[in-house]
C-alpha cells in the first residue's frame, strides 16, 4: 500500500509507492519502450489489456471495453494512489503521513498509436478536454479528495512511460504544496486588492504586448514572463473563472483549436520536443479547509505547457531557481508565426 | 546579459540567460559529450582551456594555471550570472527583475579524467569540501549577493554537461524561493518552540532508528523520511550549526569519509547512478533582510543527495509532489551495509 508523507521541514508531500514496480536493485533509468502496436495496451482492439474503462466517448451503442471509441479513460494499471484505500491521517512527532487514498487515471487520447495530441482534429482534442472536465466533476464527489491534477507527459524526457498519446489524472487526499503556494498567493493578493492576480497579470501583459503570442475573445496565449523552460507557454481564459470544469463545451472547442496550433508550432519549430502540459485548476470543493475560502473570486484556471529542451539539474532542485537560455520575448516572436 | 525574473504569481525566480549558448532553434536535448581527454578543459595540462583559476590546491610553489593541482576552482566559461554586472533591481507593475549579478564557479575535483568524487581519497575529498568552504567565505564579502548554492550534478541524467568530476557554486543576488521556504519554516518553528527544527528531526530519527543509516560522534546519515527519490540521503551535523563554512577542517575530513562511503555504496548497489548533491546552507550574511534574523539559532546546514533513478514528470512539476517507488526504510536497510 502506498502512503503520502510530508517533509518535516518544508512541508513538501511525496507519495511512497512501492508497488509502482521498480525493483529495489534496479541499475539504470529504464527507458521503457513499447512501440509495437500489438503490445500497446492503449491501442484499439487491446481494450482487455487495461483495467475496465471508467468512461469512453465513441460510437453510439458501443459496448464498454470494445473497439469503436475516440477517447477512453481507464484506471492506471500501476496506480500511485487507490480509491479503495481507507483514508487515514496520522502524525508522530514531526512526521506526518496520509494513506494512499486517491485516484490515478489514464486518458487515452486516441485509438491510434501513431498520432499525437496536436495531430488530432479539433473535435477530437475537444473530446480529450471534455474527458478531463467530466472526470474532475466526478472526482469532486469524493469528499476524501482535495485536489485533482490533470497533466500530460509527452516523450520519455518528459516522463512518459508509453508512447501512445495519453494524459493522466491524479487525485490526492491533501492539497499539494505547489498548488497551495499558488492558491495562497492569489488569495493574499485578492484580500489586499480585491482583484484576481491572474486577471491583473493578463491585463498587464495585454498592455505590454511583448509576450502575447495570441489572443481572441476568450483566451490569451502568453510566453510566460518568468518562463522556467525555453518556449514555456501559458494559456489563460480572459473571463475570470476558478474551475476548468465549468468551461462550456463551446469554449473547450476554441481552446482545442489553440492547443492544436501551439503543439503544431512546437513540432514545426522545435522538432517535436518532449513536453509537460499542466492544468492549474482550483482545488476540489466538497471539503474546504481554510486556505481557499474565496477561491471562486481569487483563483483563475489556466494551462502551463513546458517543453523539455533543457535538463533540470542540481541547481534547480536546490533552489527552485531555473536557468532558461531563451528569452520569453524571443520565444513569443517565434511562436507568434504559428498563430497567424 | 542575463537577468533574474520573478514569477508574478508564486514568486519563483528564474535566470533568463540567453548567452548560455543554446541556439533558438535547437531541435533536441543535446547530450554534450566530451570524453576525450585532450579536449577536456578540466584535465591536468589543459589549464589554458578555462578562464584563469580563482583558487587551486596543489604542490607548493606551483604557478597558477599550470599542472600540479589537486583541486582547482575556475569561473564557469558560460556563466548564468556575472560578478562584473552592476546590480539593478527593477519592478514594473506585477513584473520584477534583477540584473544577472552573481557568480558561477566550477570546482574541478580532481586532475584525472577517469575518477569520480567517491573514488578520490578521503584527503582529496576533504580538499573539495575545503574549496567549497573557502569560496563561500569569499563570496560572502560581496554585499550584493544573498545566497551561494553549492551543488554537484553527476551524470548526464542529473544535468552534468561534462563528464570530468566537478561541482559548481552559483551565488545569487536574491534568496531563491526554495531556500526561503526552508529558512522561513525553520524560523517559524524556532519562534514557536525555541528549538531548531533540524535538531528536533535528528533527535526523533535517532530515537526511531528506522531511517538511520549511520551515525558517529559528529554526523548522522539519514534515509530521508519524505524522500523524493529512491535512496535519497541527508547528512546532518549533530552539532547545531547554521553555516557550512564554519565547519573545522578536522570535521570536514570526517564528512569526507562519510561521503566516500555513501557514494561508494551508490556505485555498488545502484550501479553508479546519476545524482545531485546539494549543500543546504544558511544565506550569506553581509546583507540581512527580515527573514533570517535568528538564522544562527534556527537554521542547520546539511547535505541532500538525490540519486536520479526515476524521471521527474508533469505530476511533479505541477504539484511539487514526488512519487518514490522505494520506501525510505528499505533504502536504509540496503545502505546500512555499506557503512559497516
Amino acid at each position: 500500500m502506498s502512503e503520502l508523507r510530508r517533509d518535516p521541514i518544508v512541508g513538501r508531500w511525496v507519495i511512497i509507492a512501492p508497488e509502482r514496480g521498480l525493483r529495489p536493485h534496479f541499475a539504470k533509468v529504464e527507458a521503457r519502450k513499447n512501440s509495437k502496436i500489438e503490445n500497446c495496451p492503449f491501442c484499439e482492439g487491446n481494450e482487455s489489456k487495461t483495467p475496465p474503462e471508467i468512461i469512453a466517448y465513441g460510437a453510439p451503442g458501443r459496448e464498454p471495453n470494445t473497439p469503436g471509441w475516440d477517447v477512453r479513460v481507464i484506471p492506471n494499471k500501476f496506480p500511485a494512489l487507490r480509491v479503495e484505500a481507507d483514508i487515514e491521517r496520522l502524525g508522530f512527532g514531526l512526521l506526518d503521513k496520509v494513506s494512499g487514498t486517491g485516484a490515478h487515471e489514464v486518458v487515452v487520447e486516441t485509438p491510434r498509436h501513431d498520432i499525437t495530441l496536436g495531430e488530432l482534429s479539433e473535435d477530437n482534442i475537444t473530446l480529450v478536454l471534455r474527458a478531463w472536465k467530466e472526470r474532475i466533476i466526478d472526482l469532486d464527489k469524493d469528499d476524501r479528495l482535495r485536489y485533482a491534477l490533470v497533466f500530460k507527459n509527452k516523450g520519455i524526457e518528459a516522463g512518459a512511460s508509453l508512447p501512445h498519446s495519453h494524459s493522466q489524472i491524479i487525485a490526492t487526499p491533501i492539497t499539494p504544496m505547489v498548488v497551495k503556494e499558488e492558491l495562497n498567493a492569489s488569495k493574499e493578493y485578492y484580500c489586499e486588492k480585491e482583484r484576481c492576480i491572474f486577471c491583473d497579470y493578463v491585463y498587464q501583459e495585454l498592455r505590454d504586448k511583448k509576450r502575447v503570442i495570441y489572443q481572441d475573445e476568450h483566451y490569451v496565449v502568453l510566453s510566460a514572463y518568468a518562463a522556467r523552460f525555453p518556449y514555456e507557454v501559458w494559456i489563460l481564459p480572459k473571463e475570470h473563472l476558478a474551475d476548468f470544469q465549468l468551461v462550456s463545451d463551446e469554449k473547450l472547442y476554441i481552446l482545442a483549436g489553440l492547443l492544436k496550433k501551439l503543439l503544431g508550432g512546437y513540432k514545426e519549430i522545435l522538432g517535436d520536443p518532449p513536453y509537460n502540459l499542466l492544468l492549474h485548476n482550483a482545488p476540489l470543493r466538497t471539503p474546504r479547509p481554510g486556505y481557499w475560502l474565496t477561491v471562486e473570486e481569487d483563483y483563475h484556471w489556466h494551462f502551463e505547457i513546458l517543453p523539455r529542451l533543457t535538463r533540470v539539474a542540481g541547481f534547480e532542485w536546490g533552489t527552485g531557481f531555473y536557468i532558461n537560455p531563451v528569452t520569453p520575448e524571443h520565444a513569443c516572436k517565434v511562436l507568434k508565426k504559428v498563430f497567424k
